[in-house]
């Protein structure tokens, strides 16, 4: 991230107008598939869920039917001051080597974009120079805030018309904890889980530490506040990727507990500004389950996977091109012959 | 199915004698599988089921890591004469129409076999012959349940290394029923659904059949004349293709209702007899949810799909394919140079 790729910088309030003015779905479209959806070769309703996300993706694109011939994994990557005190099974150093590996075709998500024919783009949020502690300390000031919300936007610039989003960043399922109990409540213990692995006493170390984080913005309301305040960078430029995603008519495939919490914080300042969102799966992390309940998504899948990267949210995106294929390539009752 | 493509019939002490002794799983090559996975670049666990079918894929082929280069589905088809009461909203006809159109590329079958790279084949199992009608008589006889279960096993021949199973046929959704509800107990209603959406009074007249028929052979306790006597030809076939599946070491993903309910004939035989099977998804009919509990199978996915043809275990498919993948292509700690 060189300060030239910044642009320059939003403050909160415009960020907020954005987040309250979003544009709706495109109903005609959407309706459009689903009156096709009605001719298909099945009884109605048979595809179940397919059925409902090939609607979304008219919904969401205004096509109908929608096609998916650019999707992309945007991974965004970042360091965290929190990491410090062993919340994560893992040095924080392994930040860098997992992007590294994951630039290198090694990394889970590496092999999964490519099994579901999506592109990987991976965003160096300053790795290696952790954001401060948020047990101690802010994250981010205002202006890096916006500035990285930003970043994040100019993902839309690489033309996909289907976004998988995803993480690296050691230490931020602590930091996803931290954010979900700000921006909803209940105590850290609610929030908090093993992440890589955590057990025992570093586990309940973990649960203090992300205690601290919120306890020291006690009361804090305002979701971008709380992002800034105990979030980090990714987290930021996950916020401003799904926002401008919106803006620029593309859907998203959120991934596991750090993306949803990033998530969160525009459902936070609107709930609706997540509609054109589908949660790819439920990770093992139990905050991840409990957030999704907090913000009224589904997860696609549930399969007990908690590694991030996107892995899950890649998985989920070869059932939604699944989905649009069968819309767009099923015989209707009539093409068939057949008279029902 | 012509007479010359039906093998000399086994007649069922054969059946009883070959899943009595079944082929158990390659502990060998599932051991190294899981020696391997401990290696990957992500934590212990992380990949969550993922990683138990990178496993089971070794267990069940003998190879480690196991490759999929050849997946099939196999979709087996016959007509029922219960179908004329009106238990499906469908007319008894349409099975033909729907392999016609599946041959043809337009069914949903079609599409998700395209999208996940396996082969397509249908056997029509004497389509527009119905079986007679369960609730006045048995549907086959031992001699043709057989020579039926024979023609199923001949699937294994395709060369496929791993298989999809899917059924069409109007009216089997309550053949699924009886054959359920007469292996596991309980009542008719417990184990009838909507099937093609079927609602009020046809639907309290599809669980009236399918109590007529289970009651027809009150007692019977022997799950292969069951499956005779409550089953249909695609049933019989289904069951004969899992088990020359598992004779031949070729892992099996099951779809919906009817696949399983042809699966469980085998389970009651000998509960080990679906170890090399998976099943793919839970379809929105209930006495699916019930059937996979009492087989002790967790479903893949649960997207309230309920179209049968193989769907769900298409979309699992893409699911096993990306477990493998990603075990074949990751990287280990070791080649990445990172020591932990």
């Amino acid at each position: 991230m060189t300060a030239a790729a910044v642009p320059a910088a939003l403050p909160f309030d415009d960020i907020r107008r954005l987040v309250a003015t979003l544009p709706p779905a495109d109903a005609e479209a959407e309706g459009r598939v689903r009156a096709r959806e009605g001719q298909l070769v099945k009884p109605p309703g048979a595809l179940g869920r397919l059925e409902e996300i090939a609607a979304w993706l008219a919904a969401w694109t205004g096509r109908a039917p929608a096609q998916i011939t650019r999707p992309l994994l945007a991974v965004f990557a970042s360091d965290h001051g929190i990491a410090a005190r062993g919340t994560s099974a893992y040095p924080p150093a392994l930040t860098r080597s997992v992007i590294d590996v994951m630039a290198a075709g090694g990394a889970a998500a590496s092999v999964l974009a490519q099994e579901a024919g999506a592109g990987l783009k991976i965003y160096d949020l300053a790795v290696g120079m952790p954001t401060p502690d948020i047990c101690e300390a802010d994250a981010l000031d205002e202006r890096g805030c916006v500035a990285t919300m930003a970043y994040g936007m100019e993902v839309l610039a690489e033309g996909t018309d289907l976004l998988v989003l995803g993480e690296v960043g050691i230490g931020n399922t602590a930091v996803a904890a931290a954010l979900a109990c700000a921006l909803f409540g209940g105590d850290a213990a609610d929030w908090t889980g093993p992440g890589t692995g955590v057990t025992g006493a570093a586990f309940d170390a973990k649960v203090a530490a992300v205690r601290q984080a919120v306890t020291r913005i006690g009361g804090e309301a305002d979701p971008l506040e709380i992002l800034r305040r105990v979030g980090g960078r990714e987290f930021a430029a996950l916020a401003g990727a799904i926002l401008a995603a919106r803006l620029q008519r593309v859907p998203v495939i959120l991934d596991g507990y750090a993306v949803c919490a990033a998530a969160a914080v525009l459902w936070k300042l609107n709930p609706q500004a997540l509609d054109h969102c589908l949660a790819g799966h439920v990770s093992g992390e139990p905050g991840h389950r409990r957030l999704l309940a907090a913000i009224g998504q589904e997860p696609l899948l549930d399969l007990g996977m908690r590694l991030g990267e996107g892995t899950g949210g890649l998985l989920a995106l070869q059932l939604v091109k699944a989905a649009a294929a069968t819309h767009a390539g099923m015989a209707t009752f009539e093409q068939a012959g057949i008279a029902v």
